[in-house]
């Protein structure tokens, strides 16, 4: 059950940190899109490890292969099966693991739970499950842009203190991946740059907030009450690792507003559209999409796993230390960016099925 | 499918402002729970309009009745309905709504959607809605603490720049309910209070923060991946109208630290228990519960509806000016705080059954 | 869980034979379409208890009451609520039912599963229940008639021995309704009448066959795999009261025939359309309806409650006679019918929407 | 939406007859149960082609690999992933299936929903869609005869008219397994093993009943109203390919008994257990396990590939002939046992988890 996500556009993941391998089973996408490996190959690329100096150096390739569910490079509206082996597993790294819990990880929960973990590499609780995830994002992506225009974009807006200045309303996908942080600020790109290579090498690590725009939204996605759009957004990049928090337009800061100060007012375009002149709404009201660009943020902490040694326990219940020998990441927040638009291309995706099937039916 | 919410502990709720009433269907609710319609009553008079000068003057009783589900005092493990009659309903106030969309209301979107409302009162977007959830909360809470002696308590930290000081491992029901603001701060409480009546009397609104704390919580609740508690908990207090933040622990400010100043190093205490040292995670890691309490914030924007004149269209693409004539909350803060204890219990009972099903079996 | 039924066209019914009601809440109706409360009204009628003189004498009018959902004569895209008010409830009935354990009836398991039971009247296990499913019914068939012209026809085949001829493919309302057994073959209809008359008088009961038919189904509804249409017909009949057994097209007959025999060669009719010459499929074909008549047949069992000396046990295991006091069918069979039309209607709208929302979109 | 089956044990499956491969994620196998490829082999082994000389020629080993959700041995809680290639697939088989419908398969309705679909081998109507089916269905055994001691067992009991004499409630494993029409009656068992080889040399085919037995079930499991348990037994033995009817307990010929003579009087037994003298019930009452032997029948029509020319149309709208050439079951029953008892698995383990999950907790 927790290992699915979405409705009418479902996906299930599956697989460890070391193991067989992970990916992804996909339920009901349309029929007769076109799709063929490399698209999802390159969003996997986005998203995995060893790219550069400042992430994590594990090797693989993350090479995807669809086992089901596409014809011809069609899909068939049956389930789209894509799976990538694990390849650069070191077990032997983890030969402390078997006893002691990292801190702030997910070891001592997971045995709480089960009574069983696979220690290697962090298990379930790994990264690598993201795999899935972003492989039926780049699916999702695929069919929003070809129902509707839309346009799903994330970038790192801050890491620790330092603050980017980005306008999510023209932010393009070339300034996104015009440096190795994923910041389409030139300028704060490079600080963020030297900060993250003095933390890692001083073995510690440093969190940050991802912001992603979905632009082109056709008006209408979400169901009121339980599956605002936002709820399910929230949901969706909550459930992604080492995500602390989430913010819709105005956010936190809007609190500090008068309903005067903040209120979107309505105005008539060119077109005949209503609008809305200003978008502290982020992009939905009640719930429902408006119409205008949907903006949402993503606070990560700092990476648990850091090469200082730490008190822990193990166990068996005895107090001991631990410094962590596996390759890790000094900060996630540029391969968070795709994750995070996975996930808003999963939600988005869903209710556009949802939206069809109920509203557009008479 | 977006009106419900849980999967073994699953609500349903219904209702519009105006209309026959309001309410919820509880499925899944565990036999032999001893339950009172009075029980229900203390959290829906928490919760409802007209209870003081600070909030909407709409006098409704929200009088709760049982209508299945519980037989000579006892669940039955059949679903419960409970349901709530609207009585002051004041159609007449929205005259003005036929045509005009309120900014930053589902006015619009909900014409986008369905092609028709209910313009009165909000139609399903009301905080009436949230009757349903708060009914089905008081019992989800019964539950918890009889099964785990969990603790639920909301209050709110911060409206618009006033913020409070507490602390959540030890603020009681009392500090929270002696003030009609519901802030255990009773200094800070006082100068809200004056904010609040100004603001009122300007014919705006403003906005702020809930916290909530859950105390007892057993270790193991949560679904890794995509049902981890705080995905679970940010969807839930997101689907509550005028939601506009989600934060669990450390939340946004943790990404300022560094790994080894945000990581919770755990020990064994007195009792042989696994704890942590500090508590940044918030209650939780790699998203299943550590026993820790569990520490979230939601912020919720300034109300929509204000009686200052705002500028918007109707729906037949005119531009127009719009003051509003309802009876409205210049903050909903106070009423908000059961709200999201509801959202809480919700999920946590929800977790706490599927946790027994699937890990509790051998 | 178990007291939701559907997808995208979801119904969660609630209420117990002697409680405060009965009724169903239905997520995911399409907007705008035009419903009344006399249209539901019209199957509750056909449903209901002591409408002739072989069906129960409990007087009940069984007047609903839409709550929610609609406005203004048409649905909201909100949840609908329907309720409707046990009236003729006599608990002292069943006065013995507190300890004894009816044969073939719920009382024994429900204990064994719940550890506690409304014995008045069967509790939920009570034929009342099926009153939210006809309801939500009335609208499901609503909405296929609307879309697609979709016909959805149940009637008595067979009564213990007594077996009908009956044409499925031109079956009108008008035949079956014109006798209280709801026979379209009148000459049978007047055996099975002093049939069950007799067995009434000798307190006994008997069961029999309701066959169904739904004509004009669009192409292409059902998935393949778990969700086959069959699969979810199935299901549905199978949960009603009483049911033993289900068949769809040639069903247990057809498994005499060899395949040459059996299958239903295609071809091409006047207006182009692919078509089978013979329809022993059903209907569906891979799980998926192909056009043809939707003919399935559910068995009922004869009525467990009986006024004859049955030899049982109660509660606290001892050994013991009942003679049931209550009022009772002798058949069941007649109002059966509208409640098989209602589970037909359920999942074909349910399906109907799905595909929408899938196999629509480009 | 329709690959997936059970709720607290969920499976999703994927694959189609000619392509990758096929599988299996199950998402909710509860934690520490000790399970082997080997262990799901044996069953596999048991369901698949080219095994004996009544069953379709086409080799495939099947053989398991656990991708996931595995470790040393033991289910970690997390998904289990199981993935089986596809080795004799010869797609030229199908040349002429590119246009050509084949009667009573799903070619035409494929086509109808999706406007596409993999002609080669049926695509996802193939039968080899049910290996992930009978893999999952291998761990469900196993939690079931671990936690309750639980052992389901399926026979042939029909072939065409060939009708067997077997008492569910002393049949084996080894009387089952001893000759490869599966029909525990040795004599009866050689009059179908004749009657199938003349069949087959005709070109032709036959259907017949296949009968399950699950005996030691708890009390308790079934969820009233929708899952009622003999509504999900339905509902998954309705969704097996070329299933046609599904009786519980006296089925349909229970329909020609009176009241009187159908119910199941209770007494107490030498352990003071609740029991039933007779056992028409077929092992459920009121929807939910009463501890009597569960007993069920499936009716499956004659395979409908047969070499015999038929007359058909093709995707183009023009009446052609066809003649099959694949390689086919004449009589797919021997197959079908394997596959009902798996369905019959999945039903029952989802229950128990579920029966755990909302009534074991106080």
């Amino acid at each position: 059950m927790g290992n699915s996500f979405g409705h009418l556009f479902r996906i299930t993941t599956f697989g460890e940190s070391h193991g067989g391998g992970v990916g992804v089973v996909i339920d009901g996408c349309p029929p007769r899109l076109e799709i063929s490996p490399e698209e999802i190959q390159f969003e996997l690329d986005r998203r995995r490890p060893g790219q550069s100096k400042i992430t994590t150096p594990r090797k693989e390739t993350d090479t995807c292969e669809i086992i089901s569910g596409v014809f011809q490079g069609q899909t068939l509206g049956t389930p789209i099966t894509i799976l990538v082996r694990n390849q650069d597993t070191r077990p032997q790294d983890y030969d402390d693991m078997v006893q002691k819990y990292r801190p702030s990880h997910a070891d001592a929960t997971y045995d709480a739970k089960y009574g069983i973990r696979n220690y290697q590499g962090g298990g379930r609780s790994s990264a690598r499950e993201t795999i899935g995830r972003v492989a039926a994002g780049a699916i999702a992506k695929k069919i929003l842009h070809q129902v509707a225009g839309v346009e799903i974009l994330g970038y790192v807006q801050r890491i620790q203190h330092l603050q980017a200045e980005i306008d999510p309303n023209h932010v393009t996908l070339e300034q996104i991946e015009s440096n190795i942080v994923r910041c389409p600020d030139a300028a704060m790109a490079a600080q963020m740059l030297t900060l993250v290579e003095q933390v890692r090498d001083e073995g510690d690590s440093i969190g940050g907030v991802v912001e992603c725009v979905a632009r082109q939204v056709p008006k209408g996605l979400g169901s009121p009450v339980f599956d605002k759009l936002e709820a399910d957004l929230a949901k969706g990049v909550m459930s992604l690792p080492a995500s602390k928090g989430f913010e819709l337009g105005s956010g936190f800061g809007g609190t500090l507003l008068k309903g005067s100060e903040h209120n979107d007012e309505f105005y008539i375009d060119d077109r005949g559209e209503t609008r809305t002149r200003t978008n502290r709404s982020g992009g939905t009201q009640g719930g429902i999409s408006n119409g205008e660009n949907i903006v949402i943020r993503v606070a990560f902490k700092p990476t648990a796993t850091i090469r200082k040694e730490q008190r822990t326990v193990t166990n068996t219940g005895e107090e001991t230390l631990l410094s962590a020998k596996g390759r890790h990441d000094p900060c996630v927040l540029p391969r968070a960016v795709p994750m995070v638009e996975a996930m808003v291309a999963l939600v988005l995706c869903d209710h556009l099925l949802r939206h069809q099937g109920q509203c557009r039916l008479f």
